[in-house]
């Protein structure tokens, strides 16, 4: 049995807790929060506080609040030698206070309030200042994905990146496409199973050999006339950037 | 029954006469293409032919061609006041032949070769010159898909300008986080669950609100991080000029 302290009532805390909830062998021991309204939805079944000395003994300590407030979180915990990892993409193992065992327990998703997630799926990215913590980590990754992968603290911000492109930047299209179709009193729903099936796409094509449409063809064209469409100047200079991007990369290729 | 005309053997004619292939109240009478080694898929089932002069007689005609080929293909058609549809989401209605009756059937999907797709749920946009012809269009429409919507010449464009946005960019999108996560030897494989549920996240959420990240932030310390990280000159433009318009994008909303 692995006890758990999650700190954070966050989207991240809240979908871990849940998943967490599910699982035999991982008890959530307490949650702490900074208010007691935002520890309402975990206090029905698990003790809670908001007081940083009232904190259980755990085998693990979570802490899943925002990037900037990690450090010095870190440093308030008034624990010793205790195993504490957090849930970010883009912090470094390392800015947790020394007065701990460090690691990081990184569920590389996007979570979405009142959302249910399949856990599963998801990989979690590991990683721990030595390999028995990191076998602890991996263990309580085990429960509730199948894909629990080690990464060092320089892939993690690399993956992180990356994330940034297929899921912030995509979002933003997204946004860009329901803008234009809105604002010509289309509906956004129309394009709702093309943009899914964007995305399933590329589970089993490269996204390379996926690509499709008038930047890939060069078809001048047709981009110019689309150009002559936007209005928003922003979505202009956007267009012309991805489409100059792809015409480059599949350019080079011929 | 609705007697149906195929012009074309590509991913978009090639779903088309899979989909109705599996309607009672639709036949496809004959598909034309312009070699026989391109007709092999339909011949075992279907009428095929390389010769304009040798199609048959038919309520519908179909061109699932390239766009730049629809016009000079449509006046070539030895038709005379036939109902003839084009399947394009970027071409003009009127760029077909006066000699026969105009239409357009668009599905809004990206069809890749040898990958099944549920038509119900494709949404198929329709125009034509007349009622009667429209009406035709739209039953066609009906046995294959439960959205059938009218969109004229100028709001198709439209659309296809925002299809552009959702599909073409989103993937090249994917194409940036797969070369970052490769060219640090991390599996791609480990962002596709986000880049799905990035996708599924905006059927219930507008994207709008669905936007998350450093940018919406506007936490320059993370951006300028992975500006550093980002070694690609290509992929350094477009983080900038992608942040920069979602920080434009939420700063005016404060």
């Amino acid at each position: 049995m692995i006890r758990l302290i999650l700190i954070g009532t966050g989207n991240v805390a809240t979908h871990l807790y849940d998943a967490f909830l599910n699982t035999k062998d991982v008890t959530v021991v307490q949650v702490y929060g900074r208010s007691q309204s935002s520890l309402l939805p975990f206090s029905k079944k698990t003790p809670v506080t908001t007081t940083i000395e009232a904190l259980m003994p755990a085998d693990i300590y979570i802490i899943a609040i925002s990037d900037d407030a990690i450090s010095d979180f870190s440093k308030k915990l008034v624990l010793q030698n205790k195993l504490v990892a957090h849930t970010s993409g883009s912090v470094a193992m390392d800015v947790l206070s020394n007065r701990n065992k460090k690691g990081v327990f990184y569920p590389l998703q996007t979570f979405t309030k009142g959302k249910k997630i399949d856990f599963t799926q998801i990989p979690i990215c590991i990683e721990a200042e030595n390999e028995t913590d990191y076998k602890l980590l991996e263990k309580l990754g085990k429960h509730i994905s199948k894909k629990v992968v080690r990464i060092p603290s320089e892939k993690r911000r690399v993956l992180h990146l990356a994330a940034v492109f297929v899921n912030n930047f995509v979002n933003f299209m997204y946004i860009a496409g329901n803008d234009i179709a809105s604002e010509n009193d289309l509906d956004f729903d129309l394009l709702k199973p093309l943009l899914i099936e964007t995305a399933y796409k590329v589970k089993t094509l490269s996204p390379e050999k996926a690509q499709t449409g008038p930047a890939k063809r060069n078809d001048t064209k047709t981009i110019q006339k689309q150009l002559d469409l936007l209005r928003n100047s922003e979505y202009k200079e956007l267009y012309t950037h991805i489409t100059k991007a792809i015409i480059n990369r599949y350019g080079k290729k011929l």
